[in-house]
């Protein structure tokens, strides 16, 4: 057992992109970091492997796109190229067993009556989050009563017909991987606004799935790694976190032992559960970090000998209805030069806990069985190689992708999530204002923590912390306009009320529960 | 640093009510333990403290009373006295500004309409809890559906008045310290039903609040730990938990390291996060862990030269509807040989958090002006004394009563919290099923977990794991029998309908909405 005291000027908790991220804008302003990893690994949520039957994949963040300046600048600095996703083709659906395709990204949902159900979903969704401060959601106009609902009050409000429900609920399932009913909706839409909105979140072209990294996303933080040199220590979990006036000491599990000026904790809020602090965490944020659980997904990727779905016309995107089938949401995940034809598919939310209690090769099964179906490839039962990643596992995660806020907590918890703590800064993409829950956000925040330690120092001003990348002229963000229809379309309400069925409207529920059924 | 190997049969995690239980079992049938505690004490979340100005009082759990029969026999064998929580007198309201006296422990709500109102409630919601299995919740015939609903859903469905909400909001903070919407529908109703009812939980008299002990709660503790010897090892934090198919290890942070046969781990289901598990936690354990946040309160003492409101004809019971009292609910706390005179009141769910960041003087303050305001007595503005404990800031229990499960955790994670992981077993009240959250689930979880391994050890059959305990002779469960009002009286809608209302069913948003302002 090591009884070493190393010294240095700052100690970073988590070798993450948030951690790394900061350590790096440390280094560049000439102060000392030494950043202190529990695993036997950098890059936190994300992570690439490799292995002979796909090359190298992503199991962990894959995705990048515009308007994610902080992540596309890292990129570039670091030299790593980006190729875009497959989205020619058709998207497949699987509904109530039947099959269909619609066009490339298209919503899938295709009759007329739940297409204006749709339309007025997402415009109030927009509409409510561009009330939502992205800095200071609990400043909100309505954000008490917000924080009072679950997403599926609100959905039960807004919703009319079945089709339009459960692709909602995939929705969410998809972007948070947590149930529409364990969410707080003033949480949600803040999330969803400060992605961009229900577009610039949900696209494939020009939205934050358009672009993958040649070669994987943990290089990023692997090439951080190496820009730092022997500053990233590994198998270092850490245990204690003690405070003077005059400085700060870390305890690691392994018996290290390190003293410093400043600290960022860079892990997400419920692992920093594992750490002693002395003295203890003032009494609300002891309670948040109880608060703010981790989301469920398992990823999977399963590789064929051709892209069979690409000879059909399909992109590989796919939404699947069916609850025998453990995925909900597909894209192609081939390799950019045509090698290793994938499909990557999300296990989210219930069925991640559900299926968690199955052995892989029956997930591995039912999972080309719904490929199969949806989209009616019998190839599909046939794959070369399964890859998947169970990220409910893992101790040093707690869950994938962000963490995701039950009702009640933003309001009353959620304005400490990056209040410093003594010496104490907190970092992790869970703190971001912008794309928090995405490698955009790790970046943004441990860059933001890092600048606020340079402020604490005296070496920058207090309007330096806060600072925004510039756009990318490689990936720009292009504007989402939304057609007439989609801006002017009825809800389905007001269309009812329109024709002249103004009395039924105390009828709504029965109504609604005819059309639920469509 | 110490480097010993101690060796011994169990080793149990927490010295609470719960571990101290489970030892007490395992020390009788001739099976040796260790109890390790991170506190400097024993108790867990029952302290008493002693001082010149109050004697001594209990800051943490305190009631025990008819149907508690594990807590009733264990006080009786270590000969610890009880008392009566005086009951005599009149109860005191404070709302909208104005007070009012109620009979003793007559629901603050006297307005007819509205006392309907408030029957239907209490009874819709022991007929609801009815359904629900005490042992497993998620089996219960609506468990899904209910589980979705927060507390919330379930009061804007079936309330129709102002007051009721009012008073069914204060119910869910006295009895759980969360809010109604922060709580999944499910959850609460088990909880409630696992008491007894809506009129056991909440009663002093032949309810949960009936008794307190001469001399303190955290007696019963420190006897136990009295019997164990020197078995209860203090100051030691546990870190890590080694399982191998022989045997296990325990380390804690100081250093010192243990080995054993099996472990209980009895201390609250977020702080389980404190541990590295070697192999780690299962995937679903992993993330309930995440998602049981301890409840929120602050217990606060207020000492007076004489009983001023004993004088007055009233309990010292009252019920304060006040944004600017942190007091939601008092009860008298005099000791029984009329020393002390003393109030208690309980500063619950987001009152707590949002006081949290108040000085104790404020709080002191603010209590005195709500309680004189209450009880209409100005020499209630003047205290001898104030004694406060806020359960928030307490790294080793991180809140109290006990953990208050968000919509979507107890059907999906809920069936495992008393599961066993390998070797170690899973005690602390959150695991009971019977008065969960109370002292006497402590110890009905501690001596279940002792006998589970008793066991696995081969000394005792399956059928000898789960063991109610005798009803108590001095303290008798009466049952609580409904007057024909409270069974047959109809709840507004249905007395609106009777009185040929129907039409205006439809209209029953606009006419809650009336009501509401009552």
């Amino acid at each position: 057992m090591a009884t070493g005291r190393t010294k240095t000027q700052v100690v970073i908790v988590g070798a993450g992109l948030s951690g790394l991220s900061a350590a790096k804008v440390l280094h560049e302003h000439g102060v000392e970091s030494i950043v202190l990893e529990a695993r036997d690994r950098v890059g936190g949520r994300t992570h690439t492997i490799k292995g002979p039957g796909f090359g190298y994949v992503d199991v962990g963040g894959a995705y990048i796109g515009p308007t994610q300046n902080h992540m596309l600048k890292l990129v570039k600095e670091l030299g790593i190229q980006m190729y875009k996703v497959n989205t020619e083709g058709k998207s497949a659906v699987c509904r109530k067993g039947k099959k269909f395709t619609v066009d490339s990204e298209q919503v899938a949902v295709t009759n007329p009556v739940c297409l204006l159900d749709l339309q007025h979903l997402f415009r109030t969704m927009d509409m409510m989050g561009a009330e939502i401060p992205v800095e200071a959601p609990w400043k909100a106009p309505h954000a008490k009563e917000w924080d009072r609902l679950t997403m599926k009050d609100v959905f039960d409000k807004l919703i009319w017909t079945g089709s339009v429900r459960r692709f909602a609920d995939m929705f969410v399932h998809v972007n948070v991987t947590s149930e529409p009913h364990e969410i707080s909706a003033l949480w949600f839409l803040w999330y969803i606004r400060q992605c961009g909105g229900v577009k610039r979140i949900f696209s494939v072209a020009n939205g934050g799935q358009e672009r993958k990294l040649v070669g994987g996303t943990q290089q990023v933080s692997l090439r951080l790694a190496e820009l730092l040199g022997n500053r990233v220590t590994l198998n270092s979990s850490v245990s204690k976190v003690t405070q003077t006036e005059t400085g700060i000491s870390i305890d690691t599990l392994s018996g290290d032992s390190y003293q410093a000026e400043y600290s960022i904790v860079a892990i997400p809020p419920p692992l920093q559960l594992r750490v002693s602090f002395s003295p203890s965490l003032p009494p609300v944020r002891n309670q948040m970090i109880q608060r703010m659980p981790m989301g469920s997904v398992i990823k999977t990727m399963m590789y064929y000998e051709k892209a069979y779905w690409a000879e059909k016309g399909m992109s590989g995107m796919g939404v699947i209805e069916d609850d025998d089938c453990p995925v909900e949401f597909t894209l192609d995940d081939t390799k950019p030069d045509g090698s290793y034809p994938a499909i990557i598919g999300f296990v989210p939310a219930n069925k991640a806990r559900r299926y968690s209690n199955y052995s892989e090769d029956e997930r591995r099964d039912l999972i080309c069985q719904g490929y199969a179906k949806t989209f009616g490839l019998k190839e599909l039962l046939h794959p070369t190689c399964y890859v998947e990643k169970n990220w409910l596992e893992e101790p040093y995660s707690g869950g994938c992708y962000t963490t995701a806020l039950p009702p009640g907590v933003l309001t009353q918890f959620g304005r400490i999530v990056r209040e410093p703590f003594g010496r104490v800064f907190f970092a992790g993409t869970e703190t971001a204002t912008h794309w928090s829950g995405y490698m955009e956000g790790a970046v943004q925040a441990g860059e933001r923590a890092a600048r606020e330690i340079l402020h604490a120092m005296g070496k920058i001003e207090a309007d330096q912390v806060w600072q925004d990348a510039p756009q990318s002229e490689e990936v720009p963000a292009l504007p989402f306009v939304d057609s007439f229809v989609e801006t002017y379309s009825p809800s389905i309400s007001g269309l009812l009320s329109t024709i002249g069925l103004t009395a039924v409207v105390g009828l709504a529920v029965g109504a609604s529960f005819i059309l639920y059924n469509k």
